[in-house]
């Protein structure tokens, strides 16, 4: 039965949304790949020629990847069929650099399995939905959602495998990466050439009932093109509606912990990094109180980015939900409750207005629903709404005009 | 004593979230302009050189919209000053086709008071909130906020008038309008040079609370550039949630006759118009049932254009009440007011994605309270939401996916 695929959504970081492209249209599929045949020649593959990989990939990809029927600006991706059961990898067999891909991906899909346990027990009430489907030319997702849970409203958590192809213009476009440090995604292509890229990644956002529980996103992803530039991205940040300077102290203080056992200058450049990228620029203010965020990290041992990408996935239960368990029955007011819709229309204006992520996706046709799960359920615009000066609101509103170092 | 300016907002359609750009930061203000010296040379003005203009205005404009510090994509304009009440007009006096402005201006302020006095007539509860500005080179505002109605959740009305400037690119960009026989706005001025512009127009968004009555919105304005190009554009649009074919009919029917009274060409191409302007791409849907939109209207006798936008404004109340008045007190259920909710998502997300103008407002620094008032006070986004096969939500989103003829 063809029924449409529930992918990557959740997707508030370019390269999630991009995975969500994955889910364009409906179709067959044939028998999924396996994991027989991996090689694991990770070495070679990371020396930036793109000579370094085997035809059979390169074919493979131009194959699917460049089909005249498909729009110019999108990402190439063959059709999707849903499937009962997810295959045991998602990633093709018989290509280059197979080991990295399959170990990350086995990594996500273990913390998408520990963080959704762990939130269901936080809820006590609704369980995730798991939809799973795979893509024809090798792919595919597994996508976890919540909704009307005991504590979360709408909660997601994706995991997507994609095998696709960029303009490299829009695989570049990022002005913020420059600033950190950014890769040449597009070697060995000329401009106007599409690059053909692998990504997996897992992508969250959990949107809770309570004004005194903050919505917390995450996204860990690991991209190769087929001219052999790879790299790592990802991030956890956290968007309370109130100011709770405990909360905001355990939760930067977990990443700074995670982050510092890998490298000392980690966190405060991933924080500030955080900071600048979930800006509202029109409001003059930070989506949320940040967290962490990353992208184009490949300056080291690959093997040692997994690690700190991994530590930083399986942490997002340690360093989320004890916040949420003890805020989940705190009493609040009808007042309270509309604050934290009006900080929810700042979430959608960001998401919508800003997201490289999202606005790509929406542009590109990609799978909406996917794309916009990311949104919460409810959200709310009061005309010229000021929180009266020594309110709680007014209080946490300071914040998100001036991010504070908090640990 | 400075407040901040409650102006255009509203605006759903570029030249009127131009004009919310108008208000930017506070400042002091000269007096008032008056409307001696007025000129009534509309003739040798649009003859569309820039020598036809008296170099006053040009110096005027030139000063005010080049000062050094304001960011380059930006519109250019004077900061504002909140008045008790706004002067007689908005326009500068002593300045070149004078006429044309402030007798438009002149027909929104009654067109304003009308629509709004008309709205509050069906309401029978809320009042509008009236906020005037002026600005120190000449313009300003009458905004026009209605919020916590019996009927309706939120409604505003917002007149503007603008002297500004703007990058030619900026000013010419407009995909869609190159389809319907686009107007050179630049003409003039070479590429990457600002282009001093003269704006007028009033916008308005009304958002019931009834599920069985529709939103609307229009929006009218006049635009001269100091090259000595000018146009009229516009229009009036209506989204309901529910499918109602008679109320389609007449509301369509009402601007078809307001159409064919100047040019029998004028329904078909504009209805047309709304269309394709009012379409959200990655939904494949339009956000509401059309209307009629229109812009670069300058094929003809200023003064025919003029009576004819006039009898677009004056007819928004024949138009859009008596639907309201119809449904206002219908019974409705919690699924249905959460499925008006949804769609008032899809007013969100193509406001916030595709609407030229509020993007570039947003983009541009222009007064983010104005910019946005045009979203609903609530909104919902269900994931994955399908109506069930011959509901009625199924029944209007089919006509949301394939625009129909209505008369």
């Amino acid at each position: 039965m063809l029924v449409p695929c529930r992918m990557s959504g959740a997707a508030a970081l370019l390269p999630l949304a991009l995975l969500a492209q994955a889910a364009l249209s409906s179709a067959y599929v044939t028998s999924p790949s396996s994991l027989s045949g991996i090689r694991t020649n990770f070495a070679s593959s990371v020396s930036k020629s793109r000579r370094a990989y085997p035809l059979s990939w390169a074919r493979a990809l131009r194959a699917t990847a460049t089909k005249p029927d498909q729009k110019s600006e999108g990402l190439g991706f063959d059709s999707h069929k849903a499937v009962d059961k997810a295959p045991d990898t998602l990633c093709r067999d018989g290509t280059a650099n197979t080991a990295m891909r399959a170990k990350f991906e086995k990594m996500l899909r273990e913390a998408q399995d520990y963080i959704c346990k762990s939130v269901e027990n936080v809820d006590g009430g609704a369980k995730f939905q798991t939809d799973a489907w795979t893509r024809e030319g090798g792919g595919g997702g597994i996508s976890r959602v919540l909704t009307g849970g005991k504590v979360w409203e709408k909660a997601g958590c994706n995991l997507s495998v994609v095998y696709g192809s960029m303009p490299s213009e829009a695989l570049q476009a990022a002005n913020d990466r420059l600033k950190f440090g950014a890769t040449d995604r597009a070697k060995g292509y000329a401009p106007g050439e599409r690059v053909p890229f692998f990504a997996c990644g897992l992508s969250s956002v959990m949107h809770p009932k309570n004004p005194h529980c903050p919505t917390m996103h995450f996204n860990y992803r690991y991209f190769e093109t087929e001219g052999g530039v790879w790299w790592f991205g990802g991030g956890t940040d956290i968007t309370p509606a109130y100011l709770n300077v405990d909360d905001m102290k355990y939760f930067h203080g977990t990443y700074k912990e995670v982050c510092d056992k890998h490298d000392p200058e980690f966190y405060p450049k991933f924080k500030k990094w955080a900071d600048e990228y979930f800006f509202i620029k029109h409001r003059g203010e930070t989506r949320g109180l940040g967290g962490i965020f990353f992208d184009d990290l490949n300056d080291r041992d690959p093997e040692k980015i997994f690690e700190f990408a991994k530590e930083c996935a399986m942490n997002v239960p340690k360093a989320y939900l004890p916040i949420v368990e003890a805020h989940k029955n705190d009493p609040f007011t009808q007042k309270e409750k509309e604050w934290q819709l009006m900080r929810r229309g700042r979430y959608v204006e960001f998401n919508l207005v800003y997201d490289r992520g999202t606005i790509f996706g929406l542009k590109t046709g990609g799978r909406i629903e996917s794309i916009l799960m990311s949104l919460p359920e409810t959200a709310r615009w009061e005309y010229d709404h000021r929180p009266e000066p020594g309110s709680k609101e007014a209080e946490v509103l300071e914040v998100f005009r001036n991010p504070r170092d908090w640990v």
